[in-house]
């Protein structure tokens, strides 16, 4: 793991995720840019001290040099660190694993995409709503055209913690977020708009035509937006509407998608993980439960409990982890992965998402309001 | 009444609407485009066969010449019809309560606008879901600053009974919102995004600067749009997000509108309109209910039982007309309306939802997607 | 109308629902112990100054007088007055709508079912949740067998406004439900469990064997009891539990039925009165709404308005009196009752309804109820 | 750990919380009546071959002849298994994690609680409700007075998979439930419904004084109860009503509470368990999140993600793991435990559950049962 020492939030997440399954064994870090620091974490964490590294090139060159190397690197960095990193693990010959965004500017996205490619190293981005067992359950039902071709989506991801300039009161999560030098050009629309229209790619299988946006930065002093609306159309006709916010005071994490089409519609609410909401044409409101027998494969490889004993954003989270090793793995060995090694968010979706953020940012500040296509992936 | 007769949905809406609280009386009506029908009906409803006319013409002659003329009369008949209607009752010197849209052309709700306000006759406008308590609760929160400076409104509409060709089926309330001769330039948009657009303004008391839209029709041959989706700019810099649909499979009528300022939000859904969501920054989600004692004055005005007896969609109806009752009362007596007789639909009204209709339709025929700003009222 | 003058709060209700659908007219009353305020009222009303009566023996006297004397009488009085009352207008030829409870002691609500069913009158009780389409709904799938036989039935009543000692502070509503002279010896269970009991008898189709019962009165100084536990035992071996409460904090008048058989199960809401949730065996929760197409005769006889538009309180009570005046039509033209005239709550249901809060406060009166103590830690 | 081996469910659901937090390490078992298919489990979870035991007696025996011997042995057999195996535990000096019930027979139970007494080894039981954040959150708010004197109390576990007669069809885990040898003698009441008394006791500090009880058995052939009502005394006056059902169509695992003060309530219902709803007398119902900074120091201790980022049952389990671990490591260290280390159900929680369920049967046995039947209508 590069990242993700002591204090930092996300990277305490993938440790909680990779071990809850046991497919994963952390054995190797530079996990702080004070090396000093760095390796008293990777102490408190079990680390073996030769294997406690202060760069992410002195952990490239030591574990190159071992016989029993890492099988995979998890980034846990700030975003415009994931490019550099990213590369030079994958030229080394490492596997990756990298935090969203895939990196911070749109010619390094389409370089790393193409570098993961060419090189066959398996590159996976933690878009971590596709990791709940209930979207994949979505996802295959719309694959099975349950509820028939798709007319609209609305997709919207809320948040309220930056609801005041917290980031101008010490809040170092939100002081880098608000920061286009960190950031990227996209404030709410680049750290969870992304995630918003993966979720809605991902369940629906469209691809992305044009949109028109409209940013709005309501907090003062603050440099990013921190409210997007983004009207969306798909290939082949479907509409979309997507919001993405972070001064929606009432939302802790309120990630929701609707998907509407000629036979049914379908809803699920990340605060509500468990349940998927299914209304066929002319038919009753159903809520189908995560365990339940009816389920998809893709969606019972990724549960561990029967219905009504939740899981939650770390069950999700672990889901992707034991994805990556099944795919890895099974990559290794020849063969195909199994199921829970399938649909995983990777390199051409990081890409993706660069290129959505992009495009919305262009589109705002286009005088005239055209139709922006983003770049085909 | 004109129109409303056999078989009429609307209109029985109305006589509910206006028999709960004992305010008003039928009688007078010429209740169908077939006068021996119309007379039918009107004797069943228990109206003196002196006052069952045939046509509106006639209504206006037989009523001006009695001492105890009706004092208002309400149009329940197609769009197009309205505007040549509620000019005659004006000039021949009727209060007027409208069905929405006011009218089916701009140019008309403009004139109508001037008629109404030079004449200083009532003309009421059935934007039914300002009649409901929470909705008057919403709006006496933000006046009082209690959610500060609105920053974003999400308000949508969704509907599913035309998720397919019905009206090519024998549908007749179908077919007529889907021909553009009798429901004007707007589908979704004209028949219920309108709704929403009202409501929007009606609580946050915002008025719209420019929008920029993209509609769709999903189903095949149909000749409006089915399914809208619009962006707004108000003056003062709040955004707006408005969806409305009518072939939303799952929502029978979802009217749902959220407000976020910088010190709160609320949110509040048709389907439970007793209750209103009101988060206050820093705070916990607080349900509010329709006739708890913190209630404001307006919404107190509107409500008949106490929290836990719900109230609907019928209640919210029946406080417009108690609402115009009210107001003419109280103009004919010289005096303030009470608080049930305040914050009113109105022509003004009428004629903002006729011109956002036409910059929605004008936004989405644009070439170039450029921002639209309708006409100032 | 007996009763229900200015200030009462059931009378009004009364009015209300009897005047949405036109069935009835108000044409004569005795509003008030106080005959002068009673001629006040009644002139508020539009009552004839010759049909407001300043008794319930002058109103009988001079509506028998009378060739368009009254259809029927409603009783809107405190408890122990509902028996001489009813009693005096059966006999004189009057059908009957009386508020629960029937009467204040079994003794009277023997004799007066039996006068009821003797003489032929129409006695109508008021069980308002009886009157919501979708209890209907729940009890016509019941009977049609598709949830199969009934295991157990989860029912409550809670409410909170009496959570503090309001009866010493002036509450008048609250003073004579406290009161053991004007309330009979039941508390909330006598105020409200009594229409918990109704309501599950009344969807359930089941008949009560036995109870035993725990009461509770945790307001200091309060005479009756304000909460109650009952665990029921149903012929043929189902199994109820009932609560109902006057101290519940944080419910408004949250009236809940859960019914659970051997192929499904049923639950209703009260605040949510428009949808009933229905789950087969192995299969996924389904959401009827009100409306539907799919909804039985019985609930379609009682809905006004299509899915989505919320129907409420008033709605339901004014279904019953929609139903009294169809059953009392029927009656004297000598035909079946329509839908909406059927499965209405009569004396037979009043007396019921006296009989079970008898045995709750025998049940708990019993010397002998062995409490098990577990053995001591 | 003894038990949990291939196919197990409850064994694994052990093994996922002990891993997720990095707070356990397993390193040996005797995972299987079956030593053999033990063995290859243990190898397939990564144990050492010399620490795989064939039984629990050898690995006592191996493990106590070790320096580094194991700090804590999990239970996860049948019931009656629990004493032997817990007290040889005891005896050999070794902590205890148990399955709750603790034991089969209340005279076991007895003797268990007693041996863990005096020995001072540490026992714990797994009561996995009272792992969940919220319901810290709860008992923490009950113990501060914020809903005053508590009155009553509400609590219900109903499930839905043994609705049908599943045990005679193979279903093992349904087979063994049903069993009064392998289960003791309360079906429902002993599987769950001692889940329900735990939980009610925990959030409460309330302590029973009485219960009177009335079992069913629904399915036919069933030979314990799948549906248990009870009602409940506490010492100091309070009342509550408990229901547990195997037969409950339409809950996968409805574990629900509501406790009422005379100056709030709280209610927390688990298949949304990362919500509180509180509501203070006279104000709004209110929405607590798990997470929020006002939350106590008891729920922040078990909690590892921000609010809206959902936490569920694994992480219920995962926290009294790490409970048992800092308890075990404070006691070792001669310390007060942190936070997580407190308030964890432990062997006197067992007896108190299994002393519960014998009171429950005993009630429903009891040949006195004043069951009171109302007079026939």
């Amino acid at each position: 793991m590069i990242g993700g020492g002591e204090g930092a939030y996300i990277g305490n997440i993938h440790r909680l995720a990779a071990r809850l399954d046991g497919a994963w064994r952390l054995v190797a870090g530079a996990f702080d840019a004070d090396p000093e620091r760095g390796r008293q974490f990777a102490l408190a964490q079990g680390i073996a001290a030769d294997r406690s590294y202060g760069t992410y090139q002195e952990l490239i060159a030591g574990e190159s040099a071992r016989p029993d190397r890492v099988d995979a690197v998890a980034i846990c960095t700030p975003n415009f660190t994931h490019y550099p990193m990213a590369k030079a693990l994958i030229e080394a010959g490492f596997d990756v694993i990298c935090e969203k965004p895939l990196t911070a500017t749109l010619e390094d996205a389409v370089a790393l995409e193409k570098l993961a490619r060419e090189t066959g190293r398996f590159v996976g981005v933690t878009y971590t709503y596709s990791g709940y067992p209930m979207v994949h359950e979505a996802r295959a039902r719309v694959a099975a055209g349950e509820i028939g071709t798709v007319r609209t989506v609305q997709v919207e991801y809320p948040l309220e913690w930056m609801a005041t300039a917290i980031e101008q009161q010490g809040n170092q999560q939100a002081a880098w977020r608000t920061d286009p030098k960190k950031n990227g050009r996209g404030g709410s629309i680049g750290d969870i708009g992304t995630h918003a229209y993966h979720l809605a790619g991902f369940v629906t299988g469209l691809k992305l035509q044009a949109l028109t946006a409209d940013l709005a930065t309501f907090v003062e002093g603050r440099a990013l937006d921190d409210n997007a609306h983004v009207m969306l159309r798909y290939q082949g006709g479907a509409r979309g509407l997507l919001w993405s916010s972070q001064v929606a005071i009432g939302n802790s994490n309120g990630v929701r998608l609707r998907v509407f089409g000629d036979r049914g519609s379908l809803a699920w609410y990340q605060e509500q993980p468990n349940e998927l909401v299914l209304t066929p044409l002319d038919g009753r409101v159903q809520t189908l439960k995560r365990g339940a027998a009816d389920m998809s494969e893709d969606a019972k490889a990724r549960t561990r409990t029967p219905p009504g004993h939740p899981e939650g954003y770390l069950e999700a989270f672990a889901n992707l982890y034991l994805g990556f090793a099944e795919a890895i793995r099974a990559r290794r060995e020849g063969r195909e992965p199994s199921a829970v090694g399938r649909n995983l968010p990777t390199a051409a979706d990081g890409l993706k998402g660069v290129a959505f953020v992009e495009a919305v940012v262009d589109s705002h500040e286009a005088a005239d309001q055209p139709w922006i296509t983003p770049i085909a992936v």
